[in-house]
């Protein structure tokens, strides 16, 4: 048995690197960004109008107020993403939307909410009635976003604001990791799939569709090997088919009994051994090893334990397979509202609900912490990990790690 | 002008859920679940082995110890998912796999590590050293779910631990709610795709990608119309197209300038206006209208003023759709540093990045909020909700919206 720390440790030494794919940048939400994204350009481009109004020179509306106001002449109606042809010159304005290039002589946009508009046989006026600021309704040239600015780093992971900045940079396509592959198999001569007719003995299968999806919701492309039956040759024929992928998952049968038969076959197909069973509870006769470029988990068949496992020790291996910065689980402080202790000799991971009273959080520990347990990972919000031979009392700040 | 509350009154007051549709396990991660999960069986569903080890009558290790080992008699060995054969009496076991079905007579497990094994020509037999408690190691016909237990509430977002839970409880197929399409048009003369030569007067096109990847991550389907020049006929096709969908967006044209012609095409294409303008800062000129079953939004062509706006206004559209149980944006409490205030007359988003020093969450303003500001959408954590006329301290507490 090793520690969780030191089986962590383990797992992230084996890991390589995803190499890199160029996608399109509509297809690129969730995914690891493999570039630093430097700026080529200024953000504006140019001085442009920050506001609907008329550009103006400053300088006309010296001394305007209310009692005062002064009449600019309108020069030109300058559409969005056309270029200004006229100069402004003082007691003159263009009228300008939101966006567009500043005429030459102009330095300030007046609102149109601001101005009233007049007409006669001269032409278009506008009356403003005080004085507007040297700059006002203006962004300048870069005043967002400098040419050689970093923007991105590679190793984040993509959200709209990201893809957004990435379209105003002219990015059509970005490089990201590609997803791995991740195989799925669950063995087990008690497990049927739900839809069957459950017989005396048998219990449905969870762990098929809680990895599958926790493999999507890291990052992974999941591919399905279906369930084996507790014998030599479908398992050997199952498992060696998962090799093919970049990493295998197997629940169920790596612990010690006579039946547990995946870590015979395994060996033999001349899987390398790192490490098996961790000083965890629940989740303790976990498998890892390698072959080629495949890391294979065995996981415990329990559903608890085999969730609990992959979002230790496996959803890592995924994130630093993609490069992805980030790869803790998210943590909240909380306050426990039971005591609670570990008297074995196993790391505990006591689930816990969260609850929110007068402005505090407090965590509630779960009734029922058997493995055997589902409903402790489906009503808790988090895991307190809770090291051999400590106490925690109720009332204490814990750290809660957050399932997802 | 009306307030953002009353702007989401309206909109919420809009909505109708979408049909419901029953999807494979496999496919369901991320989904709004619309059905209540009540269970049809018993978890267990029958009194079971929670370890590998002997099934054993506890009465044989009565005063057990290391000094005064008992030894029982080995006389089956039952593999998972079988019935076993024999009864247990006093001074016999069976050995069991975890997650078998308790031989009669036995009342508790005893776990492979703790037992010595000796075999001789009677058989075989263990040596066990304590008293073994009754119940110890066994897992009881319901003691997870009981028949006739509601699990998942209709609502939820399917998580990996809910979909763990619906595979136990022999769910092949789940009942959802259809995601709503939702059409994304841009328009602009000024706005040009990635990828192309950026002349002068041009901007790229941002909100392409982060309303397209937005939609996407609350649970949409993007269903994208391009970009449309600011002219009659081709906003007019364009938007006749957007109008087959649950939702549009349209991006640019709805504020007041000459050019803003969304407006007028959505009047004579009989889309009736709910509202236009909401109170806030930046993303003022937001339109919202309804013709038929399909909802408008019509939002500013600035990327923040537009991003913000689908946070406040069209995410929560969406989520009401699919009949998603919690609306409301994730918010997180963080003590300012820096004073703020609003003397203007619209509720101002102010972003801010977090960070965290001693254990305390603490709110940095970000020193650029102009609405054409990108970067303060991408180097912040979340929006602080300012009120007009509202002054907030440096030191004192605020709630953040996080920005996803």
């Amino acid at each position: 048995m090793i520690t969780l720390k030191d089986a962590l440790e383990l797992v992230l030494k084996e890991v390589k690197l995803m190499p890199i794919e160029r996608i399109d940048l509509f297809s690129c939400y969730g995914r690891i960004l493999a570039e630093d994204i430097i700026s080529d350009i200024d953000i504006p481009g140019f001085d442009r109008a920050a506001m609907d109004g008329y550009a103006i020179n400053s300088i006309s509306t010296l001394s305007a107020s209310p009692q005062n106001p002064v009449i600019l002449k309108v020069i030109e109606e300058i559409p969005a993403g056309k270029k200004p042809n006229k100069k402004i010159l003082i007691n003159e304005c263009s009228m300008i939307m939101t966006g567009s290039l500043m005429p030459e002589g102009s330095d300030s946009v007046v609102m149109l909410e601001e101005v009233e508009t007049l007409s006669n046989s001269e032409g278009k006026f506008i009356k403003i009635k005080r004085e507007i600021k040297k700059g006002e309704n203006v962004s300048y040239k870069g005043e967002d976003i400098k040419k050689g600015e970093l923007i991105l780093s590679s190793g984040i992971k993509l959200e709209p604001n990201h893809i957004g900045i990435l379209g105003s940079l002219g990015y059509k396509n970005v490089i990201v990791r590609k997803r791995p592959k991740v195989g799925i198999l669950i063995t087990g001569n008690e497990i049927i799939s739900p839809g069957k007719k459950l017989t005396f003995g048998k219990i449905y299968d969870a762990n098929s569709y809680s990895l599958y999806s926790l493999i999507i919701k890291y990052g992974g492309i999941p591919v399905y090997l279906g369930i084996s039956k507790d014998d030599y040759t479908s398992l050997e024929t199952k498992i060696k088919q998962g090799l093919k992928n970049d990493i295998l998952l197997i629940s169920g049968g790596v612990s010690e009994g006579n039946y547990d038969l995946v870590i015979d076959v395994l060996k033999k197909l001349k899987v390398k051994q790192i490490f098996w069973k961790v000083a965890v509870k629940p989740g303790k006769p976990v498998f890892f090893g390698k072959k080629g470029k495949t890391l294979i988990f065995g996981l415990p068949g329990y559903p608890v334990s085999a969730f609990l496992n992959f979002q230790n020790l496996v959803r890592p291996c995924i994130l630093k397979m993609l490069g992805q910065e980030k790869i803790e689980k998210k943590k909240i402080k909380a306050i426990l509202t039971q005591t609670i202790e570990n008297k074995g000799d196993r790391l505990s991971f006591i689930r816990v609900k969260l609850k929110e009273e007068n402005g505090k959080i407090f965590a509630d520990v779960f009734p029922k912490q058997k493995s055997g347990i589902l409903k402790s990972i489906v009503f808790c919000d988090g895991v307190v990990n809770l090291p051999v031979g400590s106490e925690i009392r109720q009332g204490e700040e814990v750290e809660v790690e957050l399932l997802f």
